[in-house]
């Protein structure tokens, strides 16, 4: 059923304006009577289209329940910025996967390393594809994508979450080791092409970060994210 | 370290000429006396380079071992050819995750839909990206990209797999409901764009595949074999 967010808590009627009425009129051609769901940070509202005009749809709320696509750990991915369209791409899939947040960040080996106002510029773009992914993939929510950190930054940042993981191609724990059940929030950090240097990866242990080995065979950084995500999502019972 | 795979058993020394002898000594710049590994069906050649010319490297094998990074399950992936470069994508992730065979075929839903003859002429191009993305990931074999089937002729063989596992939106098990690591081949059969019609799955389910549900959230089509082989991969001690 299409699936569409809204920004304020609705009552007993939604009304849309703009791209999304386009959408539901113009490109999905649907028409009174038909069923749509609304979503708003995890609850899923389940809708009829009682009105049509050029520029709005407006729909009655039928029922409304926390939406069954939310994963119930909140993953967090700290990434190190990488080149091209992989940033992109690392969004798309680990939305669909269940990601919470994408936390960006700059590391020594990064190619691409946009400073905080030109990354600014970018944002909306990032957050768009963002909420493409959660309407295609049926999430209940639309991961947020941070400003761009440093390093320093993003260690800190990753301090609010109960498991703190950095991926090392170097060595470390197996993720199957850890009891990621009990946490309900985990923060995963991933480096770019080329992966972290080793004081990098100090920095974060210290910080209370486990390194996290994937084994003998050596991930893309757009790849690791992704099986990173997919493999959580299956240890906690999520997938 | 720089890493190249040969056709044929060697003796006492590989000698390379062609893209690979201009990779090793114009992009790599290696020269005489430098490491580098030649691989051959799983076994690791860790050699020395003696001799280069214009246009081929010599190097005397110093010790061989089968290579590290090869998963000790054989995982066939089945894909109903998607759209667009995604074919392109699923390759390159799959196999550096470390997938052994892929097999594409055309499904009822498939939008893009080659015949033989048509898909035979992209099979280099396919067969190319699974060696660049082999080589850079670390693998000790090739995987091999096979030439594009029928639903049914994919079915009959993925009999050779003593595990067949079909991932169906609409319900199944969950992957960590089976005893995945008693099983030394598994294949796992992967839908297009718009995913299966319940009549092939029924027709893979009586051929003895198990329908497998992967949650709420619905994968875009080259999401899923990523995301399935990281889990199987992590499942089976793997990753």
């Amino acid at each position: 059923m299409p699936r569409f967010f809204i920004d304020s808590e609705p009552t007993d009627f939604i009304t849309v304006t703009g791209s999304d009425a386009r959408h539901i009129g113009y490109s999905l051609r649907m028409k009174n009577g038909d069923s749509i769901i609304f979503c708003r940070m995890g609850t899923d509202y389940f809708c009829t289209i009682t009105e049509m005009t050029e520029s709005s749809v407006t729909c009655r709320i039928d029922r409304s329940e926390p939406s069954k696509c939310e994963p119930n750990i909140s993953l967090t991915l700290y990434q190190a910025f990488p080149k091209q369209d992989k940033f992109e791409q690392i969004i798309q899939k680990t939305v669909e996967l269940g990601i919470v947040r994408i936390v960006p960040f700059i590391s020594n080996r990064c190619v691409s390393r946009p400073n905080k106002a030109d990354f600014a510029k970018k944002l909306e773009r990032f957050q768009r594809i963002s909420e493409e992914a959660a309407k295609q993939s049926g999430r209940g929510i639309i991961p947020e994508i941070a400003p761009i950190l440093s390093l320093e930054e993003a260690i800190e940042d990753m301090n609010g979450c109960s498991l703190k993981l950095i991926c090392y191609e170097n060595g470390g724990e197996k993720l199957s080791s850890l009891n990621l059940e009990k946490h309900k929030s985990i923060g995963i950090m991933i480096g770019s092409e080329g992966g972290f240097e080793r004081s990098e990866v100090e920095k974060a242990v210290s910080s209370g970060a486990v390194p996290i080995w994937l084994g003998e065979r050596i991930l893309r950084c757009e790849t690791c994210p992704v099986a990173m995500t997919a493999v959580i999502m299956n240890l906690t019972d999520n997938m």
